[in-house]
């Protein structure tokens, strides 16, 4: 994989700033932004400069290091923990359907209040957005595996949106398998929704795939369904930015089509993603909040010129919900959950709260 | 109706050319073609620059017509003959999944050869070629009163592609029914598949209906799943480019997606075309040929710049077929064919080859 791919979001070498890969610019170039304020970190999650649900966590949380430092030394332990929470809740209120922002945002406030009134406040902080980003690599390592479990050489696998490197750390979520399994010899045959309006499938997703020496082939997000129907697809893998605790799934727009889809022409459907994705606060789907997004993404966005009248209503929502009963596995770093995923969701909660490590299968296992 | 949408194909007034309005220039010019060669009729054809399965065999008569002009009044029958037919196989190539264009063809050249030792052969052929427009113009209001019987006043239609006047002729086909209702004091809700690769659907069916004042809201092809799932689709009204003996419907591709939506949703899914596009000779949609098109329409048509590498891979059939199972009805000029199409499709074919006329019901009655 390319190192660059690995480290697509950094702290700078001074750590008082956050350095982003501009996704936005991809596939035609690759520049790199540096963020310095919660306003910049804001608008870069918002216009989806970076973007993935694991990453605007990891982003966010070294940008809420970042702004610690410009709070004076002086600042009380109150007076340190109000300016961070109004941060947070600024870059929170960023994107509301993914819930890995918010829970990143707590874990490092969760640090803040723990170290407030100690002098080395920041170096607590410091470590625990890198604990986080190295944590994000261990988990999509493990997905990976537990991923890799589930296919054959030879497999195709139709991805929607991108959960690749870019949308994570290293590995990425869905596509995590592919890279793995790619390092041991292994090849797929991939199919990239191109995942209208922002083309994350087209820009980011084939690019990764290509750029790693794995079979892509690009289509349209309506040639989901030929693309089955010839038999060339043997699995679906995606992403999520919500997972309720029943199990529905809120990813990008599009998403619970391909589940249908995969549903009729008999194909399992994989939703992959960290523990932090999971929102055991939310019971079902209908909890989770979606975004609505500009009507100038679908009329005009990066065309050389509109392909709608201006006065045309477009209904732009950037996720939808794929009912829990649509998806035969939830592919986390604690293994592979099967319905009822209310149990099984909770159980890997349960592990997690109790502080047991997941454990990375070796080879594929589960 | 905006009168230009009743009239964007016809003959020059002397007869020697065929006029078009550029389809692939809206939504943001309205510009007229001439075309007068055959190879200028190909190129329309297979560029888009006129579309439609009715409107490309309306498009092709007229060619026919202007093509036989230039042969040489001293040509003998069987040379006339000869020469139609090599002009009539090649404008037939240019598409090949639609089957309008071959029965259109077909119809001009059995007039020509009834006429062909005729000095009046080419006024034979002149009344053909308007005769056949002037048909699908009647088909197509016969078509709109069947499927308004369908749907109630403010029902959410779901359509796909461009199967309105732009594609045939006055009211179109899968629009058919709305236009018509909207003469009738009726408003429904439209939601357009925006229609990847080419954006038919942004670009033609959310101008004619914003144009003709129906409430339209273009949506990305993903995100009918969600509308669905919202409740805001009482059906599904889309065109056919060719429709098997058993029912099986060739339409733009992405159709076969939204009817197992439809499906899933429990919404009905109807298929809107003349009686010309049903093929009777195929068996099923096993044996309608697939048009695969330019990887480029994917990767970088229309856009400001590339949105995938180069080297990226693309699958682009412009077509998939709908599986007779998917679908609540097929409507023709002949009134709303149900299951088994085996049995209904050949009830319509022999009442048509008895030359029984269709009657156009009054006031959307079956």
């Amino acid at each position: 994989m390319s190192e660059y791919l690995s480290d697509h979001v950094h702290l700078s070498d001074d750590g008082t700033a956050v350095i982003i890969l501009d996704q936005t610019q991809l596939p035609n170039r690759t520049e790199y932004l540096t963020l310095r304020t919660a306003k910049q970190m804001f608008d870069a999650i918002q216009s989806l400069q970076v973007r993935g649900a694991p990453c605007i966590g990891i982003c966010a949380a070294y940008d809420l290091y970042v702004l610690a430092q410009r709070i004076p030394d002086t600042a009380s332990a109150e007076e340190f923990m109000s300016k961070l929470n109004e941060q947070a809740n600024y870059l929170a209120s960023s994107r509301p359907t993914a819930v890995n922002l918010r829970w990143a945002l707590d874990r490092m406030l969760d640090t803040a209040k723990a170290h407030a009134a100690d002098t080395d406040r920041l170096t607590a902080l410091h470590s625990e957005c890198i604990a986080i980003h190295k944590e994000d690599i261990a988990m999509c390592r493990s997905i990976a595996e537990y991923g890799l479990s589930l296919i054959s050489d030879g497999d195709g696998i139709l991805t929607h949106c991108n959960a690749g490197p870019l949308a994570t750390s290293r590995y990425g979520t869905a596509l995590g398998p592919l890279f793995l399994g790619k390092e041991r010899g292994m090849n797929f045959h991939v199919f990239s929704d191109e995942t209208r309006p922002l083309l994350q499938g087209a820009r980011l997703t084939s690019y990764e795939l290509s750029r790693g020496g794995i079979d892509v082939t690009l289509i349209c997000d309506n040639m989901a369904s030929i693309v089955m129907k010839n038999g060339w697809v043997q699995a679906c893998f995606v992403g999520c930015d919500r997972v309720a605790a029943n199990g529905d799934a809120a990813n990008k727009i599009g998403t619970s089509g391909v589940a249908i889809l995969a549903k009729h022409y008999g194909i399992p459907f994989y939703v992959l993603g960290p523990t932090s994705t999971i929102d055991i606060s939310c019971a079902t789907g209908d909890d989770i909040p979606i975004e609505l997004r500009d009507p100038n993404e679908i009329r005009e966005k990066f065309y050389a010129e509109p392909m709608a009248l201006p006065e045309v209503n477009c209904y732009n929502p950037a996720f939808d919900v794929t009912d829990h009963t649509l998806i035969s596995g939830i592919i986390t770093e604690y293994g592979i959950c099967r319905a009822p995923y209310t149990e099984s969701l909770r159980a890997v909660f349960d592990r997690k709260n109790a502080g047991i490590p997941f454990e990375t299968p070796e080879k594929g296992g589960n």
